[in-house]
C-alpha cells in the first residue's frame, strides 16, 4: 500500500491528503434540511449530513488527490449511524481508487490492539468465514504503550500490504508536555522516532518503509530532526493551513527525492467555502471550493519544493 | 459519578470491575450458534453472539459488582454491527445500575478531543437537538498529546459529572519503554501521575477526583509510588488475574480509607468456565462460573486489604 501510495502521489505531483473531518458546522444548510427531512434532528439525521457533505467533496477533488484521512472521532461523536457513514465514506473512497488513511490514534495492548488492527486494516474471523470491517488501508497509532501495543499492529499490516502512522509529534501547542522531555540530553519523540524507524526496518516496501510516523506541520525544526532520524518512514503532516503550518515551513519533512511526506488539510479544504478567498463559490457551491483549495494547497508545496531544489 | 462509583464500591464491599472483552472464542458454541443460525457467519452473527454472551454474564454478576468495563476494541473488530453490540451492553449495564468504564483510550486534540469525549460521555447537537451517543459514565483516555487532549474530556465530565482514567502506566511488559524513562532521574509515568492530579484538583468530588488513572496490577512498586502522586484519584488497575496480578500485590493501590482503586478482571471472569478451577460448570453454565469467579476475587482482594489494616 505505501507503493500504491507512493505511485499515486508521483502521478497526482500532489503530496497531500484531504481531512475528512466533517463537523456539522460545516456542512451547509442545505445539506443538513435534506437530512433532517428525512431522519429528524437525531444522531441518523447528522450521519446522512456528514456522508452527504463527504460525498461531494469526494467527487469534486478525487481526481486531485491521492489520499483521504478520515478522521474517525468526528463520525464517533454520531455513535453508531456515525461510524456508518464512517464506513460508508471509506468504502466510496476505496471505490474512487484513494488510499485511506484511518485516523484513528487507537492503541492498546496484546490482543486489544489485535482487535484493533483487524478491525481497522485486516479481517476478523467469524466462524468459518474472514470478514473485513472497516478496511482502511492506513491507520494512526498512539505509542504510549511501547512495542506491546504497536507489534499487533505491524502483525496485521505485514499479511494485509498496510501501513501505519505512529504519533511522534504532533501538531498542538501542548504536544511537548510529555513529548518534548529530554531524557539524557535527547527528547522523548526522538526515542519514539528511533523505535519507528526499528519497528520500520523490518516492514520495507521498494523504497519506503510501510510503518510511517506524525510529525507536525507547527513544529518545522523537529520535523528537520525527525526526517534524518526515520529516513525509510514516510511522515504524515498534520497542522497545515488552518493550524498555522505553510508549504514553506514543511520542505524539510520531504527527502532528497521529493517524496517521503504527505501533507494533510482538514478544515482548511472542507470548510473553504467559508474562507474568505472562496467566498465566491457560496455555500451551494462548496465542494467546488474545496477543489480550488486543494489546487492552491497543491501549487503552494510543489512551490516550496521546487524553490529549494 | 465518582461518588457513584464510591457509594456503589462500599454498598458491594466489592473494589472491582467485570472487563467485558468479549473475544469470539470465549463464547460457549451454543451461543454462536444460535447467533450464526440467524445472521449467518457475518459481522452481524458475531456482535449478535458477543451481546448475548455479555448480557447473561450481566445478570449472572450484576447483583455482586458495582461497576463494568467494556473494553471497546472487542466490539470495535466487528465493525458497525460490533459497535451496535457495544451500544447494546452500555445501555443494558445502564438498566441493571451499573458504572460503566468506556475502555476507549482515546486521544486527539482540540475539537477531535472534544469530539470524543461529546460521543461517549456527552451529548452532540444536531440542529435544535442534544443527542447522547454511547453515553458511558467513564472513559479511558491516553494523555500522549498533553494537556490539549485532556482538557476537552475534561470540560465535558464537569458538564455531565462523569469521570476519566488516564493512562499513566500501564500493565503490559513493554509499558516500560516511553513510560518509565528518566526525565532528571524521575519517570515519565510520574510526570504524568503529577498531571493527573493537576488536572484533577480542579475537578473534585466529596473526596475523590472525577479524573483517575490507570496503573497496571504488574507494577505493584510503582502503583505504591503513584498512589502518593495522586491522592484524590481514583487508580483503576488492569492486570489482575491472567495477566498476573494478585490481590495481595494491590493492597497499595488503595488508599487508608480502602477506598481509591477499582480492579478490572476481564478474561478471568468472563471466560472463567474455561479454566480448570471452574470447570465443573461446564460451556452451559458459563455464566455461573463467572458469578464463582467474581466471588473469589473479591474474597481475594478484600483478604488483602484485611489482612494489612
Amino acid at each position: 500500500m505505501i507503493n500504491k501510495l507512493t505511485e499515486k502521489i508521483k502521478k497526482t505531483n500532489a503530496p497531500i491528503v484531504v481531512g475528512l473531518d466533517p463537523m456539522l458546522d460545516y456542512v451547509p444548510e442545505q445539506i443538513k434540511k435534506a437530512a433532517f427531512e428525512q431522519y429528524g434532528e437525531t444522531l441518523e439525521g447528522a450521519a446522512e449530513a456528514i456522508w452527504q457533505f463527504n460525498k461531494a467533496i469526494v467527487d469534486a477533488t478525487c481526481e486531485l488527490i491521492p489520499a483521504v484521512k478520515p478522521q474517525i472521532a468526528m463520525y464517533e461523536q454520531f455513535g453508531v449511524p456515525g461510524l456508518g457513514a464512517f464506513q460508508k465514506t471509506v468504502d466510496y473512497c476505496h471505490k474512487k481508487d484513494l488510499v485511506v488513511i484511518g485516523d484513528v490514534k487507537r492503541g492498546d495492548i496484546g490482543s486489544t490492539s489485535s482487535a484493533y488492527a483487524v478491525g481497522h486494516l485486516g479481517k476478523v474471523t467469524v466462524g468459518s468465514k474472514s470478514c473485513a470491517a472497516f478496511d482502511e488501508d492506513f491507520a494512526t497509532v498512539n505509542p504510549y504503550l511501547g512495542t506491546d501495543g504497536i507489534k499487533p499492529f505491524v502483525d496485521v499490516c505485514r499479511e494485509e500490504k498496510k501501513g501505519l502512522f505512529i504519533l511522534v509529534k504532533t501538531s498542538n501547542p501542548s504536544s511537548g508536555e510529555f513529548q518534548d522531555r529530554l531524557i539524557d540530553g535527547k527528547p522523548l519523540y526522538e526515542y519514539v522516532g528511533e523505535k519507528v524507524a526499528e519497528w520500520g526496518a523490518d516492514h520495507m516496501s521498494d523504497s519506503y518503509s510501510y510503518i510511517g510516523a506524525v510529525v507536525g506541520a507547527t513544529y518545522p525544526e523537529i520535523g528537520k530532526v525527525l526526517r534524518k532520524v526515520m529516513p525509510k518512514s514516510y511522515i504524515l503532516v498534520p497542522g497545515y493551513g488552518a493550524q498555522g503550518g505553510k508549504g514553506a515551513d514543511l520542505v524539510h519533512y520531504f527527502n532528497e527525492d521529493g517524496l517521503g511526506a504527505i501533507v494533510n488539510s482538514s478544515r482548511g479544504i472542507i470548510a473553504a467555502y467559508k474562507q474568505e478567498k472562496y467566498a465566491r463559490f457560496g455555500a451551494e457551491h462548496f465542494a467546488e471550493a474545496s477543489r480550488a483549495a486543494v489546487e492552491d494547497m497543491i501549487a503552494d508545496i510543489n512551490g516550496a519544493l521546487q524553490a529549494v531544489k
